[in-house]
This record gives structure tokens, C-alpha cells and sequence, in this order.
């Protein structure tokens, strides 16, 4: 283990210096793809991914992720941002445009349960999560020694009946406006409202089911009662319902009646912990877009 | 295609004809497994496959399925069934033994949607349902040439709502005693209670959704509107709870925000069809033992 | 089983009269997809789905498809292609443009095994293969009667050592120039040279695979002997290389030691067909690029 | 993470005191089953679980594994064993009693590459793989830190071409008559034939594997080259013929011509864990029988 790495420091490389991806949904209407496109290319862009969707041709939404290089992009951004929002009116757009060299900050809020978290962080300093992890935040101490041995602060706040009001106004003290995406790494306390309403679409759950069978918190156990053939789980954005928000990812893996309710547990815990970080990455990369209570993913 | 097979002659194969299953539940104890296969041996059979579970070793169920080889079977069967008698009363045995030159007689019953009747009939005269349908009930005539085509006899019963008394019992008349298991092969009409009484655990049902999730009549539709990534299909037996008997098998395939409702459903009918014809080979093959609502599967 | 579509008519839907797919390949250089875009939008073309994909972005190949919607689209046909031609030398494209109420004519060609042609016409009757099967071609009779109820010609064609001369020079009567796309539907003869120049990238065979793969005749007796507990399907374009051509899809089962070769056999056979047809109805909707060895699909 | 654990100590669990797995292997003849069931009925033991299989009915092998609890084991194995020859004898039976209070002892060999490692360390510490893991080795120095943070010995035993001989030497010390199981988790050396002999069947390799498979140092390079669209990894044990030993296990993951040689080893990197780990667990749990070079996996 590189002790580069360990400190928190992942290197920006060198083509990341100037390529940035753009994110677009609206209504859909004749030209946006030529409009976009055309813009793009006499601000001296070079398209190196494109990826549309248009969900119900007729009078439905337009997805557009691109991916493009620029030279000189950090003395550009600027510029361009300004001169797309012509384009983005015309066409009532919901857009954005994140640059490669600015890596996301991420906040990973955990329980007892360790395994998403040990993925997530074994994923991200393998490289193949690009962000920047800022900080762990735990109602468990536990994880302390090993999470600080990855150069990344660990925040215990403890969450009791009486201290829940106190505990989630700390944690949006950490939170709010210092990172750009939530992990609930299989933290298992409901999320305040109040950290919910600035993250919209931006704070991950795992849930331990193949939603929207067996919503709430025993799915296993309901899973075993009714004899599945095959178990499964879900990472989800979270919203003021409990496991209702847009599903990023699922998968699933077959079990027989020879597995018991603590088998289908060790099971689903691989389960989770691929799907999380699946979710995870996708995000970083800005390839999810939310319209409605759904995702567009572009992968 | 033989013109034999499509006369609906399937030979019994020479193996079968000294070969048999046994089915066993009951309350686990210790020497169960020694009293079985003591019990065969002394009979003169070889046992060439035997399976067993133990539901919660402490005091749970204790399941088996033993395929075994016995010279003269047909003459020594009724014998054999008298002497294990004994034995089964001892360990309070639910049991049954079946030979293998008895084929099972299967009635298909079908709406509109022919995919499942079709890999039905495929599977079947391919060889792998070792099976005699003996007929294919369908409140629609659509079929009766195709059907008919393969020597198999076709009833079209329509169901209004005026005639529904009378189709029930026009149905009733045609399958009760006659056949061993009836297959809804997407068969939209709700089966009789009269008919799920005597045939418990002996109709199979493929239900176009990854049950528990999406009960009900338009799961593709839920599907796409929650925006899952992955749909199923499940085949289980009818209780009298819509959509809640033991579930026997299901399998998923993977989908994206590209596929709108009828992709769903074009891609849920490969699903069901695959999912329905497993199950049914399962239980043509004795190998789906049930406790409560769930399935032992020895597969 | 609707007598129009046995008699091989599928109907063109109201919405494909006024759609089209265009298919790009060419080296990567800025530009490209702003170039389309607004040529499309210039002629009044409505882009409703576009992919792309660029191979290694420093000087590696493009590759593009977008299905547009434009109001008479067979009176401007024409005109389109011809005005397309600047920009297409301008960026050295390979090219095509493909209306959707032209539909391709398929020749199916078949041994004795017949899953696959059952599956292809099964999919096709249920309108998933939206195209026209022109004809089946099998070195054997025994199909004749099934393949002529849905309508369709059935040439039979024996092969021999000593006619083998003979009959590839009857296939090439039957096919060239006649039809858009040959399906090997487990045809277990070497196709002739001389078809499968003019049909490069038009020729889709279905090859069974396995992991560890296995040379030879008697892959499934292999297969059983290793112990493998996966096994798959391979559909690729033929080349004049022997199972060597480019992939277009591959799917897996799992096994296990319980399954016997043949049962190994009836597995395959059901991972062959889904295969297969998948490749068919990617083909069929334009979704397939080929460069060098490989395949870019878009689905 | 538990201190307790880290220092390598898993409990033995009440129900492991007085349970064992007898593993059997013979010529199938009639009345195996049932000598093996009131044999071990007559002992006092309880059957628990039971798994047989007969390979080709006619003539050919008998596969068991029979999990069973008998009080006071430790003071009657020795007895048993010796009462149990006679029927060994009998049977000509390939046989063996694992008790579960004896953990096996496990030496993890690794080189550069630690994802397997990882995997490993954290299903044991989770409880997931009931062993102990004796030792580390390592041709590299770099995973030192963090093997032994849980405890575990960590032998960095450096091979170049001209102390290969004395590192194997090294090697066959520690390990020799010291493990009962040998893990090449991503190990790049050749194992000694000297090792491999006295460890028959008790090494376990993971091993990246394709369809079709690609013989060579570069399989991901000529995946891609190919196009395949699923990729893989078989877990297996060591033979003296590279890469051919028995099959255990093998998973796949679907992957497109987006994926590039580095996103495709990240993908693979992921199945070989996860395939890995699930060998050895079934290595553990004694799932794993072996004739000829195949595998019965009785899970």
C-alpha cells in the first residue's frame, strides 16, 4: 500500500487536466444534439463520449452526458459556463458541467456493519474510485483505527434517543456545503430531512433487498419466510420516503432453500457491498441523471 | 419433428422401467436416513440418487428424495408401498413413491399470450418434459390448430362473466382425476377454488414479475415506473392467495432506462417462459417438496 | 397465430414509415458529431436516439448511430444520401443509412439440431424480429412442413462429399444478392468461401463456448470431463476463419457436476437459441458495428 | 474490528464442538447409503446433513458428504474411525471424519497484486471463512504491514532466477506438514512440483478465464482484441499440468466494447475475489471431493 495514497492524496492525471463531462436533461425538441454539439466544437471541444436518451420520443425528457477534452480547460470553464446558459435557456435545460480535474468530495456515513465500508474505501484506493474521501462519520467507534489509517478523518457521533436532535445538527455542521456526495454505507439511523433537502439526489443508500420487495428493516428474515430463489440488493438515492427513491443499481445472486437466514445475510453483504460501490462510481463519474423518481444511467 | 411424439407417444425409456422416486417429510429424529435406505436395500433396490435437508437441525423438518433402482419394480411395488408403512408411521412421514414408467399427465391451461404454451410444447416434444399432456384448456381458440398439430386434444371454454359458473365447472369436469398437475401458462383467469383444493401443490403458476415485488395485474408497467435495473419472473404453486403460494422458481434479466414498457414485457417473456418450463420440469421430476409456504427444491 | 402473419406479411407501423437509422464509422477527429447533428437538423431530420463510441481517443475510430424521425422520409431518401456524401468524405466515413419500412430479408440456414430455427420464428411470429425471413435453407427435409404452415419457403439442399460442389452452388442461386443477412441456425456445414465475401459481416453463426474453451468435435463430452461449472454460447459473424469471426454475443448458464452431457446438451441448446436470436435482432435494428475483429454494439 | 480476532483467534462455536463432516469417496455398489447411515446411527450420531451422488448409475463412482453431531466427539472419533474400516474396507472407500473444533490451518501466498489477499483477510475477520490462517508468504515485502496488523505472520520470501531453487527450498519449510490448504491468491510464481505432490488436491489457484479462452500472457489485451462481451475467473485446484487441475468454481460478468484493457482487469479483479473465496469456503466447509480431474461440490 502506497503511503501516498494512504494520506488521501489521489493524483490528478494528466488527461484529466482538461476534460470535463456535461450533464443535461430537458424537454426534448428538434436540435438540441446539433445545438450542444455545435457549441461545443467552435469552443474548440473535442467530444470523447456522447450518450443520449429520450425517454418517450414524442413530447418526453432528454438526457445528454458529454464528455469532452479542451485545452486549457481551467482558464475556459469559466467562459463557456457563460456562454452555454444562451443554449440552456433556449431549450429550458437542467445542466451542468464538471471538469475531470476537480475530484468529488465524498462523505462515508457508516454503523456497525463494516463491509461497504471496507469496499468502498479497498475500491477507492485501488483507484477505481476517483474522488476524494473526507471524511468517515460513524454512530460506532469502532472503525476509528483502521478508517484513520487511510489518512481520512473519522468522526464519531454517537446517536442516542435524547442526543439524536444534537447529533444530526453536528453531522450537518460536517456535512453540509464540505462534500458533494453522502454514502450511507450501511448506517443504519434515518437521515435528517434537513441533510436530505441540500443533497437531493446526492446522498446513496444500500438497502439489503431487490427493491421494492421486502422494504423496511428485516428483509432478510421476510426473504427466508417466503422462499426466494434468489435475493438481491438495491442503491438508491434517498428521499423523504423510507426505500422509495430513484434505484441506481441492482444485482442479485440465486440462493437455494439450504441457506438459512444468517447465510442469506454473508450473502447478501457481497451483494451490497458490489452494488454500493457500483452506485458509487457512477456518481463520481457523472454518469446519473434523476428525472422524477428514476435514473438514466449512462454506463 | 417425429410423427410419433406428435401423437403425443412418448416411450418409456428401459432404465424408467425399474426405476422410482420417493418423497419424504417429517419431523426430524435421529435414524431416519438409516431406517430409508436400510429399509430400500433389504428390498433388493439401489438407491442411484438420494438428497436430504434438515430445516433447523433442532427440532425443524427433515426432507428426502431418493431415486432408486428395483428389478420387477411394477411387480414388487404395492408390496414395498405396504412394508414402508411401518416406517412412516414410526417417523410420522408424509410419502409417496413414484415410478417412473408412470408418466404424469399435465393439462395446460392458456389465454391469449402463447409463449409459454409454446416453449411447453417445444421442451416436450424435444424430450425434456418427460410428461403426457394430456389436454390444453383455453378460454380463447386462437391455439387449437397449433395445438392440435402436436396430437394433443384442445377445449376452448370461454369465460364471461355471465358464463363463469358454468366454465368452472365445465373445467372441473375435465381435469379433476384425470390429470397430475395443471400448468397456468399464463392462463389470466382466476382458477376456481374448487379446483385448488384437490389439486394443492399441483398448480403451477408463472407470475410476469419477481414476486413479492409487483403483485398484482401490471407489473411491467410498476417495473418501469420505479425504474428498476433488473426484472424477473416467478413460477409458483396456486393457493388460495393471489399471487402468494410457495414459490418454486424464478430467475431476472437485466434491463436499463432504455427499455420502455413493451421491451419489458418483451424481454419478461423470455423470462417466463424459461422460469415456467424449469418448474415444471422440477416437479415432473419429483424433485419440489413443500412445507408451509415454502419449497424444498432438489436440484 | 394470426393467418396474415403466417402468410409472412408483417405490417409496417405507422411510426417507422417516417424513421431511419444511419450507421458511421470512421477515424476520430473533432468535429464529427456537430457535423452530423446539424446536417440532420438542417434537413429537418428529429434525432431521437444517438450512441457513439470512440476507441481510444488519441487517433483512435469513431463509431455512430442515430435513429432520426423526418417527415417523408422516402421522397428525401435519396436526396439526404447524396447531399451526406461531403461530410462524409470530409471525415473518411464509412457509411449507411437504413429506413425503417425497408425491412431486412433474412435466409435461415438449418441441419437436423432445431432449437434455433423454432426459437427464431417463434420470435418472429411474435413481431420481436421485426424483419422478412425470405427463406430456410437445410441440408435435410425434416423441416419442411413446420417452416412452410408459417409461410415461408423451405429449400432443401443435400449435402454430400460428392455433391457438395453442386449444392453450395444452389445456395448461392438461392442467396446472393436476394437476401440482407444468412443465419446459421446450427447449420453443421462449412459455409463456401464464396458467400461469405459478399456477406462480410453478414453471416451470423451460433458456436456453443465454454470456460476453459475446447477444440474440437466433442466439446460437451469435454466439458463434462473437466468439470467445467459455466457453460455458454457464442452468436459472431463468420468469417474465413473457423469459429474465429467477430462476437456479437455470448451468454452463460451454470452447471454442475449432477448434469450429465446430455443434460449438458439440453442446457446449451436453450443458451444457443437466446443467443442467437439476440444477435439476429440486434442486427436486424441496425445496432452493430464492425472494425477490425470486434464489434460495437449499441443496445 | 475485534482485538480478539485480529490476533488470529476465531472461537470455536458450541454447536462445532460435537459436530463432523465425513467425506467418502468408492465404486458404487448397492447398500453404501445405508451401511454409512446405520453405521453412524448405531454410534449415537445424528445426521444433520446429507449429500450422495453417483456418477453414471452403471458401474461407476459414489460421491458423499454426511455432516452429523455426536456428543462427547473428541473422546469417541478415535473409535469411530477404527469401528468405520471395516465398512471403508468393504466399500474399497476413499474416506475421511473432519471435525469442526478442528479449524484448518490456511498459508495465503500473494504477490504485487492484493485484491485476492484483501478478500480473504476480510471474509475471515467477518467470520465468513472458518479457518485459521497460518501465514502469509510473499515474494514481495510490500503487504507486510497491513498482514500483520491482523495478526497473521507475513514471510517475504524474494524469488529471482538465481535463488528460485533456495526460495522453494524456504517455502517447503514453512509450509510442509505445517497447513492443511495452500492459497495462490494472485501468487505469479510457479509452485514447486515437491509442493504440489504432498498437497494434492489442497492447493487452490484463482485464474482469469474467457470465452473464448486465451492461451498466453496477455489475456485481457487479446479479451479486448476479441471483443468478448463476458469476462471470468476459475478457481481450481494445482495440478502439475499449468492451469489444468480440477475445476471448483468459475463466475462471469458481462462487460462491452466500452470496457478497455484497464477497465476490464478492474472487472476481473472482482470476480477472481469473489470466485476465490468461494473455493476456499467450500474447501473449509469439506464441499469439495475430487475423482479424476473433476469435482463433486456438494453445496
Amino acid at each position: 500500500m502506497d503511503t501516498h495514497i494512504k494520506a488521501g492524496l489521489q493524483p490528478v492525471k494528466e488527461y484529466q487536466q482538461h476534460r470535463a463531462r456535461m450533464l443535461i436533461s430537458c424537454p426534448d425538441s428538434p436540435g438540441i444534439v446539433a445545438a450542444v454539439s455545435h457549441f461545443l466544437h467552435q469552443h474548440g471541444a473535442n467530444i470523447v463520449q456522447s450518450d443520449q436518451y429520450t425517454m418517450d420520443p414524442e413530447g418526453g425528457m432528454f438526457f445528454m452526458r458529454v464528455e469532452f477534452d479542451l485545452n486549457d480547460l481551467s482558464g475556459k470553464l469559466m467562459g463557456i459556463k457563460s456562454d452555454f446558459q444562451e443554449i440552456a435557456d433556449k431549450f429550458q435545460m437542467d445542466w451542468n458541467i464538471f471538469p475531470l480535474n476537480e475530484k468529488k468530495k465524498l462523505a462515508i456515513l457508516v454503523s456497525k456493519e463494516d463491509h461497504c465500508l471496507v469496499e468502498l474505501l479497498w475500491q477507492w484506493q485501488a483507484g477505481d474510485l476517483d474522488a476524494e474521501i473526507s471524511m468517515v462519520i460513524s454512530n460506532h467507534a469502532d472503525m476509528r483505527e483502521y478508517v484513520e489509517s487511510f489518512g481520512i478523518p473519522y468522526h464519531h457521533i454517537p446517536v442516542t434517543p435524547d442526543t439524536k436532535k444534537e447529533a444530526e445538527q453536528r453531522q450537518l455542521e460536517l456535512l453540509n456545503g464540505k462534500v458533494d456526495l453522502i454514502v450511507l454505507a450501511r448506517y443504519m439511523q434515518i437521515v435528517s430531512p434537513a441533510l436530505i433537502e441540500p443533497y437531493r439526489n446526492r446522498i446513496i443508500n444500500i438497502h439489503h433487498s431487490f427493491l421494492p420487495a421486502f422494504v423496511g428493516g428485516k428483509p432478510y428474515a421476510q426473504a427466508y419466510d417466503r422462499g426466494v430463489k434468489i435475493i438481491g440488493a438495491t442503491a438508491h438515492y434517498v428521499t423523504e420516503e423510507l426505500d422509495g427513491g430513484p434505484i441506481i443499481e441492482q444485482d442479485v445472486q440465486r440462493v437455494s432453500h439450504r441457506d438459512n437466514v444468517s447465510e442469506l445475510k454473508r450473502i447478501g453483504r457481497t451483494i451490497e457491498r458490489v452494488v454500493l460501490a457500483r452506485a458509487v462510481k457512477w456518481h463520481i463519474e457523472d454518469r446519473i441523471l434523476v428525472h422524477q423518481n428514476k435514473t438514466v444511467v449512462f454506463n
